[in-house]
This record gives C-alpha cells, structure tokens and sequence, in this order.
C-alpha cells in the first residue's frame, strides 16, 4: 500500500510502505476512505514531538471501511463504515473506568495506549491500517453522515468538546471566549451552546478566520492585534471579566490572554499543543479562584457528538475547506503548513480511483 | 481600646485605639473574646501586602460577644457569642448568588468587600471590631463549643475543606495528598475523609508537624527533605501518583511539588498564598489531563463545618498549641513567626480580666 512516512524533521514522503496485518485479537484492518492532518502532525514534522520515529506513518484521523477483523471482535464485521478515533482504549483499565481513554493503561505501545496513532504505532495517513483495541476505538458511521463529518469526529469535534467546553465546566448563560479560531477553536465555538452559553467570543489575528468562526456560532468577534483586544472583550461582560476563556492556540502568550481575561471564579480551559512552559503568576492569581484545565481528548463524548451532527446540529462539513487524493498528499500538507495564507481550516484527503486494493 | 497596630513592614505595637462605631445600618460591634494570628498577617509584616495601610488593626479571625447591632441586623442580638468570619459578604450580589463570598462585590473597603479585615478596613486583633454586613458575616457558636474550637471557623478549617478538599475534587477512595503540614494543611487533612479519602499522605520538611498531622488523620508521612520523597509517595499509590495534590505552604518549590506528584487526570489544589510567580511546564503537561485549582475560601462552608466541630468529628481544639492574654501580644507573634522552634501550630490570644470596657 502507500502512505504518508516521516523521515526525520522536515522530511516526509508518500510512499510504498507494508500492508498493515492482525497482530492481536482485537484489532481490526480498515481500508482508509478519508483522512485529514491536524495541527500536531505539523509539529512531528519541525521534530517538536521526539517520541515519533523516523518510518512512522502520520495521521491519526480518519473514516474507512472494515476490510477484516480479529478473533475476538464480535461487534464489528467486514463493510462497516467507521470513524477511526484518534484515541485508542482498552475499556477495561482502571482508567478507562473513569473515561480517562486518553491514558488508558492498555500494553500497545511504549506509553500505554491513549494517543498512539502516527505517533507510536503507524497511523491513518495511509491506504490500510490497523487498528488495536477496535471495538473500543471504532464509531459506525450512520447513513446521512457524509466522510467529510464524520472524519471531524475523530479528534477535533471531541477535543474542543471536552477539553475546552466541558473541562472549562461551561455553565448556561456564561460568557465564553475562545482564543484561536482554528479547527479545534471552532469546535469549541460550535458546541458551546450545548451547555447554554449566552455570549461566544472569537479571537485571533486573522480577520478570516473571525468571519468562519461567525458561521461556527461565535455572536462576537475580537482581533487579537487590536491594542485594545482586552477592553473589548471585557466590555461584552459585565466588566469583570469571561466565565470560561479557552485557550486553543498552544504558545505561552495566548495562555496568558486566557489568564488576563478570565473573572474571578472563572475557568481557562487549555487546549492547545504546547513546546514551551508557561510564567504561572500565582502571587496574583492565588486570591481570584480561577480553576486551570488542560488534558487530551479521550473522546468519550464521541457517540453523542456523532448523533448530533447527524441530525444537523453541529456544522461539521463547514470545517473542510479543501479537498485531496491521496496521490496529493504532500500538497494537501503545503496547503494546510499556510492555512493563514490559503484560508484553510481542515484539508481533506480522499481515496480516488486508481488507489492500490489491499493485497 | 486597645489594638495590635500595623506601623509599616517589620513594626506593630499593641496600642491604644478609638473605638470602633456603628457606620452602616448592616454593622454589628464585637467585643473580641479570642483571636488568632495567621500566617498572612506575617507576610503583611513582612510588606508583601502594600494594599495594608500604616495605622491598620491586624487580623481576620475572632469569636466574640456582640455589644452593639446597627438598625437593619435582625438575626444577631447583643450578647450573642459569634464566630468572626474572616469573609465579609453582602449575600446579595452576583457573586453571593453563587457562593463566591470572596469575591462580594458589596461596596466596603476599596476592592470591594470577601477579604477586608486587617487588610481594607481594621481587624480583629483589637478588644472590640466593626463588623460589615454582619448577618451574613457572623456565626452563632452553640453550646458546647470552645472559643479555641470556635476561633479555627473563621478561617483556616474552611480555608482547607473549601480551597484544598473541595476545589481538589476529593473522591471515595482517593489517594491525597497535602503539601505542608501547618495549620491549613492540617485542616485539609483533618476534612479530607469527609468526602472518603482512602490515603491522606502529610508531606512536611518538619518531622514534628508530620506526628502533629497523624494526630489530625494523616495516614501516612513523608519527610520532604529525603531524597526519595518523591518514590515514597509514588509507592503509596499505583504507581501513577496521587489522585488529588493539595499545596498549602506558597513557594514555587512545594507548587512543583504538587505537579510532580499528581498522576494523569488528577488534580493540584493550591491553598498557599504565593509572593512569586511559578513556572509551568505546560509543554509536558497538556497532555496529563490535570486540573489546578486556588482560591481565596468563601466560608459558606462554615456553618457544615461548625455542626461537625459541635459533634466532635473535626478535632478544632487541638489546632491550638499555645494560649496568650491581650497584653501579650507581641509575645504570641513572636511565637507564631518562630514556629519551626516553637512547635506552635495556632496561637491564641484571648482578652483577660483587666481589659478595658467599651465606652
């Protein structure tokens, strides 16, 4: 088959690589119909995450259909449609008990299971891949949802779902700000409203992508370059500041905008990749009883999140905004490296015609 | 009347004062029958406190006898005997309406009212006080309960149960554990089995806080000083750390501790009152799904905490190690600041039979 190889920082290839087998009895072989690239594959490739080794297969997002199935699989058969999460879980752990999947204790991998995926197994930026612990890790995709949806529910619709919208305890009416319109802000924008906020606040630097975020349920919109950002975002409080601000960019100065606009009693949910450590001013915020959260998705909320944007209630098909074939990879990766410039949010890459059947 | 009076950093004196009067029609006058120092009147002594003014009455706890009630007070009567909470709160404002007393945005002092005393407005290390917004602000003490149980409600056992126990998200079962084995921290440790605490580890450089902290509920003890303090508490859990890291000592290095020790999808709450900033190694923790909480204490859990104290579940009175007259003032702080030596934990200075009436 082919698939998408990191070489080592900067370097990659779409390239001939081994058809994925069964190794366990839980796994599952699926034929990769639609993928995408997220922002962390991004950072693979400036050799931010070390733990990637040269020969690993990207991507960790994806909708293919089952091709095979382990021994021990009973709820999964050959043909099924189905999201591949970005998250791989036992169920049965102790953390899987309490829907911690992102650190599932599973024994795939040298750090457990979680997020495995184009990071310490081959990943989904392939023709075929195998898929460990599937029938905790798979989601049959209902008729009506089209690939394109369905593949937004691998990592970004969970992500700014739980660690943004319900990690920062979004309570009805609040007033939340989002820092960073990209795709995993604007999943956090577009499922806010879930839990009742009165007032969703964009901000970024690009003007574009305030004007997507609109589209994505945003009722304001702050340029983050204005010298007064600040003023503006306090005056849609009540003065004292946002009760939930989310911080999905991952550099130290916009969790710091999070920290600067949050009110006393509030939450900073963050969830943006971060490669630098933070400065905590704790000798002024010890006294204003701001909760921090961070974490990765574990992608518990899936299932509900697919019943809604089947029934039309989250936009996801408004995240692709461009369309590949796999023989087009390293171009869907270029035009999504410049989304400032090319306006993407997510870059879709699809099977076509003349793609290799699994052999 | 007399009072223990701020003079600038490193200067107090206990002094002659004018008495205090009835301003708003919601005050009440307290005749001071005992009172405590807190670790942070040494660091307004210390002058890391600027918004404490030269000429200030020091202090926030207190339990006393009401002398005087201003014409709207219809709950409390003159001679009721009260606990002296170190929150003031209007009951009314957005905040109250969500018991975040600390943050009453009522119009007392210059930051609005939550923490005044000794701080906004004089406190309660004088032989009578002003209380604001006193129905919302006192507590009746029942029969049965001892100054010395009653004066540890005005602050630190709500300070712990509420900013250590509550925010840290205490579980049946979990393992916690508590960074500093002083007042605050043994009140953590004293109220962590009310939500079911299976381990309660006292983490302390001071061997003899760690017997103290035994005596309070402790289960285990780590000498902080050692070397592998770190593989001693890892061993009292699975292996993946603590489920809940309570700091309550307010330097960068026990914050880190607490980070250290926490294991993926738990939580650190801090208590301490920090003067510096502290780093934050987001770059490793984004992905640990941790949680840190801190804040001031609301003290609405006073009044839960007073009915445990009355049936002797929480041992109050044993925070109490040494006793003081009024015009022994000096002689407690200095006590208190030299705690390490003196074994002291609270020191209580309660008014003799030679103070002066109020005229």
């Amino acid at each position: 088959m082919k698939a998408l190889v990191y070489h080592g920082p900067g370097k990659k290839s779409w390239q001939e690589m081994p058809d994925p087998k069964i190794v366990g009895s839980a796994d599952v072989i699926v034929r990769v119909d639609t993928t995408t690239i997220c922002g962390t594959d991004l950072h693979i490739l400036k050799g931010d995450v070390p733990a990637v080794q040269e020969g690993r297969i990207l991507g960790h997002e994806g909708v293919g259909t089952i091709m095979e199935v382990g021994s021990a699989v009973a709820t999964l058969a050959v043909g099924d449609r189905v999201i591949i999460s970005c998250i791989k879980s036992c169920g049965h752990c102790v953390n899987c008990k309490i829907d911690l999947y992102s650190h599932c204790l599973g024994d795939e991998g040298a750090s457990g299971i979680g997020w495995v995926f184009g990071h310490l197994i081959d990943g989904t930026q392939a023709e075929y891949v195998r898929v460990p612990y599937a029938e905790n890790s798979l989601y049959k995709v209902p008729a009506g949802v089209t690939d394109e949806e369905a593949v937004m529910l691998s990592d970004i619709l969970p992500t700014g779902f739980e660690i943004g919208v319900q990690y920062g305890g979004v309570k009805p009416g609040d007033v939340v700000a989002v820092i960073g319109a990209g795709p995993v802000g604007l999943a956090a924008i577009a499922t806010a409203g879930l839990y009742g906020a009165g007032t969703i606040i964009a901000i970024d630097l690009d003007q574009n992508r305030l004007e997507q975020a609109r589209q994505f349920g945003a009722t304001d919109v702050v340029v983050s370059g204005a010298a007064d950002w600040k003023q503006q975002v306090l005056a849609l409080t009540d003065g004292a500041g946002v009760d939930v601000a989310i911080e999905a960019v991952g550099v130290p100065e916009t969790f710091t905008m999070a920290i600067e606009v949050v009110r006393p009693g509030g939450n900073v949910a963050n969830v943006g990749v971060h490669g630098k450590p933070v400065e905590l001013h704790l000798e002024n915020l010890w006294i204003q009883n701001i909760n921090i959260s961070m974490g990765l998705v574990n992608t518990n909320t899936t299932p509900m999140l697919l019943k809604l944007v089947a029934q039309h209630k989250i936009p996801a098909g408004k995240l692709a905004t461009h369309r590949f074939r796999f023989d087009q990879f390293v171009e869907a990766y270029d035009t999504f490296a410049r989304a400032a410039e090319t306006r993407a949010l997510k870059v879709v890459i699809s099977r076509g015609e003349g793609d290799a059947p699994l052999t």
